[in-house]
């Protein structure tokens, strides 16, 4: 008998017919033996009606303490349901908003962060034998203050809760089936990973593949959670996330990924002379835009070029600062370019293997793909190109380094 | 400088046009110098979808803990969404739910009671300038379980917190004027009163005026504290609930009310010796059924009549528990009447006055009205008679008793 922690999305409890599956599923795993601890997203819809209700409550910027207590209510709502359908089919159950889950976080409104769970309450709900429901993406300040995760909030508490329940497996039920080795919809050769690396996972994550929060994946990987990640339509096996002794074929490159969400710009003509790129950077990050990729040119004649890029939501913003701060420091240009598109290989053997970085760039070459800025870590490299040549880039090192089906196993290579 | 506390229902939060009034409200009594606390109901119609929603997951009875937990977020909406509105109108405003209010309430869940208060948080708030606006209708248990007041419960929340904070007034916000001697839309001579007392309001409360839920009155009664019930319309002076000796005007009769809910059920024949009645009662109330009235006939032949009535809700059941005990006590028979309404008089004033009631039984008599079933109290006379008299009834009473607005002070009568 062991301990398991679920985590449905918003799509998986959109109704209540949904609701009931949901239901029946976590009462299969009680009857397969298990203590099972439940968390939850608001109905789908139901963050949406009540941003919009918050905005027109508050403008454009709603009070960040009143609008966690209005998101919140969406998850209150998923709890009670759910945990009055599992009763209702004969499994005691009992839901715990974020206070009641003792999920205490710090005070940062929209975006908290979980700092401990007191799980006395849950404990003794589960030992009794009785399903404990939670609230996804919600918890409580030391001032008593529901706060809110923000983005993928649900998938944090669950991984959160697991750690903090020593749980056996966390369970995060999504439409797909898994971690891929690529987007399927962009590459029919792509196939399921039966398992897979938290640092892989959290590059994956951090690169713009949509299945695990990055958050959520750093939280696993700190705390040792094993994380399957699987299908809320059938039964079959999904994606485990382990950590790297546990996976047992490690690819060269597991994984290929893009993100189109992000745009470059280019300060040209900057004195080479230590300071310059705090300048520059000071500001942007004041302003609160988050800065991905930076290369500095080699310098020549005393003068080089800083390129970078930020999300595009706040491209308009950056540029504008760029601008402000390339006349204050005597830059000679800013140009900026929102048709690019962030390429990435992610896998764990690479570590041991050199080459990986200079076969990825030779497949692109072979492919006429210009390649704009590279950015590297230990287990991932990074390249950003034209936009238009995302699908093909992805196809291509796909192809090259996973292949159909047959991954070759790194220490093979 | 005052504390107010002012209570506002569903339909004066029922959308973000109506919320943006309340705020407005809010901010004019700030600006007149006060310390504001505001109340407020679920939006109009969201009471409604959760318990459509509780339903539609729990069945006919869902669990009573999540039902609460489910109901509680309807509240918990309005409470951001008027805080958020308050504080976009430049007025500082924080929202509190039941548990961040301090209230503290027993464990029955659906009609729980608030055991106290712990204003500490409320008091910080407002005593920095803050407007507290707090979800009526729930609280908390020792447990840490979300309960709710049931019916009314926004009143009592308000009445509550007056008492607890020893606000200087509660002012309850309706879509009425006031207290009315008696229902407008039937005698077009009532009159709204300035002023009424907290038992002559408790009686028109138990007897079916709508204008305030009878726990909140009670509530209001036993710590004394001021009411103001009036319209959220308009700013017009209401009428103040205020203790006896407050209440100038002192009328032999302050209010005309009649109640259509009830239904009358008649036992003939039975055995006249001790311990029948509650052998007929016992089941009754074990049911959960509310006796209201019960008048014994006098024995004739060492058998008499017991005849009482119940909420017309839970008529066909106690019908059937009567029939049951009557079969095993050997009573003659059992009668029922649905088509019943019971008109009541209230009024200070008769304390002091004999001959209240035969007035009121020969005003019937005058209009060929039978009189079924008779009880007083100290300040209300209530008969049962057949529910066609009953605007006839209220009318000819009104008339005789009050006048069309030039009501005779019992010290003068």
């Amino acid at each position: 008998m062991g301990l398991i922690v679920q985590k449905y999305g918003g799509t998986s409890v959109g109704d209540l017919d949904r609701i009931r599956n949901v239901a029946r599923r976590v009462i299969e795993t009680v009857k397969a033996g298990h203590q099972v601890a439940v968390v939850v997203s608001a109905m789908a819809g139901e963050t949406d009606e009540l941003v919009a209700l918050a905005h027109g409550a508050g403008g454009d910027t709603p009070l960040a303490r009143e609008y966690d207590a209005l998101l919140s209510t969406g998850e209150q709502k998923t709890i009670a349901l759910l945990a009055m359908t599992i009763s209702q089919l004969g499994q005691p159950a009992q839901s715990f908003n974020g206070r009641q889950a003792g999920i205490r976080t710090d005070a940062a409104h929209l975006r908290a962060r979980i700092e401990n769970i007191d799980t006395a309450n849950l404990r003794e709900v589960l030992d009794a034998g009785v399903v404990a429901v939670i609230a996804g993406f919600q918890g409580f300040d030391d001032g008593g203050n529901i706060t809110t995760l923000g983005r993928g909030g649900s998938d944090t508490t669950a991984v959160a809760v697991a750690a903090a329940l020593r749980a056996d497996a966390c369970e995060i039920y999504t439409d797909v089936a898994g971690i891929y080795t690529a987007d399927p919809n962009l590459v029919p050769s792509a196939r399921k990973l039966d398992r897979i690396s938290y640092d892989e996972m959290l590059e994956l994550s951090s690169l713009g593949a949509k299945v695990l929060q990055i958050r959520s994946a750093g939280f696993a990987m700190r705390y040792s959670v094993p994380l399957h990640v699987r299908s809320s339509f059938d039964d079959a096996e999904g994606t485990w996330v382990v950590s790297e002794e546990e996976v047992m074929e490690q690819l060269l490159v597991s994984g290929v990924t893009y993100n189109r969400k992000e745009a470059k710009i280019r300060v040209r003509g900057v004195k080479d002379q230590p300071g310059i790129a705090a300048k520059i950077f000071s500001p942007i990050s004041g302003a609160g835009i988050v800065v991905d990729m930076i290369v500095q040119n080699l310098s020549q004649d005393g003068t080089t070029d800083l390129t970078f890029t930020v999300e595009k939501a706040c491209y308009a913003q950056a540029i504008e600062i760029a601008q402000r701060v390339a006349n204050e420091i005597g830059a000679a240009a800013v140009e900026g370019d929102e048709n690019i598109v962030k390429v990435s290989i992610v896998g764990l053997g690479m570590k041991d293997h050199a080459g990986v970085a200079s076969k990825m760039f030779q497949v692109l070459a072979d492919e006429g793909i210009n390649i704009q800025l590279i950015t590297t870590s230990e287990i991932k490299v990074s390249v950003l190109i034209d936009e238009k040549y995302a699908e093909l880039a992805v196809r291509t090192l796909h192809d090259a380094f996973i292949g159909d089906g047959a991954a070759e196993p790194a220490q093979e290579s």
